[in-house]
């Protein structure tokens, strides 16, 4: 983009530095997750803390800051909105790295190296303690972090605007308040319903989904989506996720097992649905701090979008049907696309998030933002978690894991020092409905996705989101693209719907 | 590596970021080889060129350019010769970025990048015309470059000296002078002899090799010779190339094609023969200007050692004749290992030099430093190349192209403004007949060959050759490992003893 105002254009050459490195970054962490030989580790960590060293000292340039101050006083009087937009999300990045102490800094990039190898090791033998004291020490970093940073109210809240510009823990205790007992309910009927198959006559050991039909197929619904492949790839890597290489390089990644032929078709629209929010926004904002996505729970409502709304659906069962038969004569012949659609759609409470189905999702992460949230506050001490986990597992999903690995120690985020994080995928859910609500009102979407003419879908998610790339804060863009602020209700009208009807409650 | 000298410890350490940019950009390089989606292209160069820029600038850091000249006056009196050779390879290394002024730098760079384009549409259409006016423009910069960078005699050293340090046209002369009748005289007998089959039999249109199994036995090969798959890769690229990413991460491409199953594996053994040769620098080197190989010469010869010397010898046809065969039972089940020898040293003149074999190679060669040194000297005008081309083609191979696509268009190179890189594949086939010729001293290499003990021979190469990295000047180190200079008899008495038995002359 060009800027009319001099100080913003100084500061948008400036800031191509900053965004040149932090996508060169994005290759290097590709490649790592992608292709890495094992004994290239340590090289590759010592690349990228090299490139992360230059890109702080680039954020704390004297010039470069001073152009950042000098704006902040101009700001509303003679900026035009995308030069405001500029100038406040240069200040919202670079808090962090001008509020934050070098040395805690430090501190907490080799706290996490070495909390995440305690992690891991931790997962492997089932045992907290070992994870434990490193947990605590990067407690007390976000916690000093928060304090850095500045907060009103939660220190909670601190971190939490790191991910999502805007998000406090009051709002988010309002969402689960409201829709916890909700799924809770929700969850305790359908257990008891006749409906709950476990479909073991598609899928388990005994099954074989061979890998190349499956990637054939997830390349087939993701450009039927819209992804260009032209200006993106599809890899394999042990944790499925979206990186920007570059405005034209968007590259997903997706996992196969043989046992199953779901699982690779959902995370390829989840992660496609990813890549083309960053495939969309407006050329004109690369390489300036208007380009990619806004936010990470934008972000995940339109991964959750594609992956739930529009892949787990009774008309994209229907149009997909014909496809799997094709491609799997022996195993799927019989299937018919209700039941495929109640098999995309199976609910019952696990123990794991990621394996988590649509009813059972939110409440995996209102423990994690309870828990993170009495963290923080010095509410909860670390080394009760699992005790805490178990009893909180067993009042939201009924169950309770045997094992702090299947427990406590699951996920990775903590163990990269992420506290704040989590929250945003519960925001991308109820974001995604609320928008598909909004959707509805132009689009016959049930008509189109039983057709597969998802462009359709494309076409309105590229003008009301995706171009605007990081233009508008996400409370602004909510409000923008379906006339009020974020509302659970959408959401929990949809989920209420959908498996009322699916299981006969 | 630990310098005791201060100001050495103190370029090293500055060093090491020249070091982390060039591997970094090697990352991103390898992607663009290997990976990268068709419109990401513009993306990709803005990120390199951006690396290339603030990596020009570290080199003329002030602080940077003094420590190397208080060095220069130190030399040989205060420091060990690790440190010497430190002090002489950042001098190197350095005179391009401290001689050359900045606007030819980004003159030549964007020169390229348009020669490069313009080079592949006058292939594509087979008009030099298109191409001729960018070449003038890179002679011309070259010619420039070389005055900065200064010589005594010839500009030509000035560049061939940026690619192995301290050839000259001089020696280039004599050694082509040496060979080159000896070869062609060779040529003509080889191609009045009866063996001279084309072995249609079991390479052609009409056969099957498919692409997974010449991978495995790629891989078996290389592996034998001792690559570390843990600290490298093998992937897929139009052309074959080793890249340096880190220490322990030398990856290196291949390619394939089903009508043929010697390439891949003689490609794969090219390259592996590079990358033995990275994966063998003492690891104390890394980062340090004593990493990598010294040479584009003495890299070549470790090569052109384990293709020629190894992969196309006698024993090695007896050691994998049983493994193509497995492989291969339809195809190759009746070949002989004689038979195979033959097929892997098949001798006929060639229009392209990349598809040359061992007797044909450095004709090619011979014609394209007798090309560039009379650009460099002006006494050959582009406009006149074409015919040039055929001329010295009709007189060195006795066959002269039809197009100028297989003739003076054919090769990359220029297009990327390298004039003196040519002569290094040359030097490559010269070191690796003297290297040969030592080692056999020591080893029974033709029955360690036959067994694959391929192992013995990496030890050789890394206690002599590998292990120093950039510590001894080319000329130096063959002094060290053979006891003289480089000289052309070993490589034409190789030949000259192969061929004369290979084909009963």
């Amino acid at each position: 983009m060009k800027a009319k105002n001099k100080e913003v254009a100084k500061l948008l050459q400036k800031y191509k530095e900053i965004a040149l490195l932090g996508k060169i970054s994005s290759v290097l962490g590709w490649d790592l997750n992608v292709n890495l030989p094992t004994k290239a580790s340590e090289g590759r960590a010592g690349q990228l803390a090299y490139l992360s060293g230059v890109l702080a000292e680039k954020w704390q340039e004297g010039e470069f800051i001073d152009l950042t101050q000098k704006l902040k006083n101009l700001k509303t009087k003679k900026l035009n909105i995308k030069e405001q937009a500029v100038a406040r999300n240069i200040n919202l990045s670079g808090k962090y790295y001008w509020k934050v102490p070098k040395e805690i800094v430090v501190e907490f990039s080799e706290t996490t190296s070495r909390a995440y190898m305690a992690w891991q090791s931790a997962k492997a033998q089932n045992k907290f303690s070992e994870f434990s004291p490193h947990l605590k020490k990067l407690v007390r970093l976000n916690q000093i972090v928060a304090k850095h940073i500045g907060y009103s109210d939660n220190p909670y809240d601190g971190l939490l605007d790191l991910y999502e510009p805007g998000l406090t823990a009051k709002f988010c205790e309002g969402v689960f308040r409201t829709i916890q007992p909700r799924l809770s309910a929700l969850l305790t009927k359908i257990k008891k319903s006749k409906k709950f198959s476990d479909g073991t006559q598609y899928v388990g050991e005994h099954m074989n989904y061979p890998i190349n039909d499956q990637r054939q197929i997830a390349v087939y619904a993701i450009k039927k989506m819209g992804y260009d492949m032209d200006a993106g790839r599809m890899d394999v890597s042990s944790h499925p996720f979206t990186d920007t290489l570059d405005r034209f390089d968007v590259r997903i990644t997706n996992r196969y097992r043989t046992s199953e032929f779901r699982d690779s078709l959902m995370i390829a629209m989840h992660e496609a649905g990813h890549a083309l929010y960053e495939q969309g926004v407006s050329e004109e904002y690369s390489y300036t701090p208007l380009d990619g996505g806004v936010s990470l729970g934008i972000h995940e409502s339109q991964s959750r979008f594609w992956e739930n709304q529009v892949g787990r659906s009774l008309p994209f069962a229907k149009f997909i049907t014909p496809i799997l038969q094709a491609f799997y004569p022996d195993q799927l012949s019989k299937v018919g696309h209700e039941e495929l659609y109640a098999l995309f759609n199976q609910v019952f409470p696990s123990l794991i998030r990621t394996e988590a189905d649509e009813v059972t999702y939110n409440l995996h992460i209102a423990l994690r933002f309870e828990i993170e949230n009495g963290l923080v506050n010095e509410k909860i001490k670390v080394e009760d978690l699992p005790e805490i986990w178990r009893v909180k597992m067993k009042k939201y999903l009924g169950i309770v894991p045997k094992t702090d690995r299947e427990g406590v120690l699951q996920d990775v985020h903590w163990s990269h020092g992420l506290l704040g994080y989590f929250p945003t995928y519960t925001l991308g859910n109820l974001y995604a409905a609320q928008f598909t609500q909004e959707m509805k009102k132009t689009i016959e979407l049930e008509r189109i996705v039983e057709r597969g003419e998802l462009g359709t879908i494309l076409s309105w998610l590229r003008t009301n989101i995706h171009k605007h790339g990081s233009l508008y804060m996400p409370s602004e863009l909510v409000k923008k693209v379906t006339g009020e602020a974020l509302n659970p209700k959408y959401f929990l009208k949809y989920i209420d719907d959908k498996y009322t009807k699916l299981y006969n409650l």
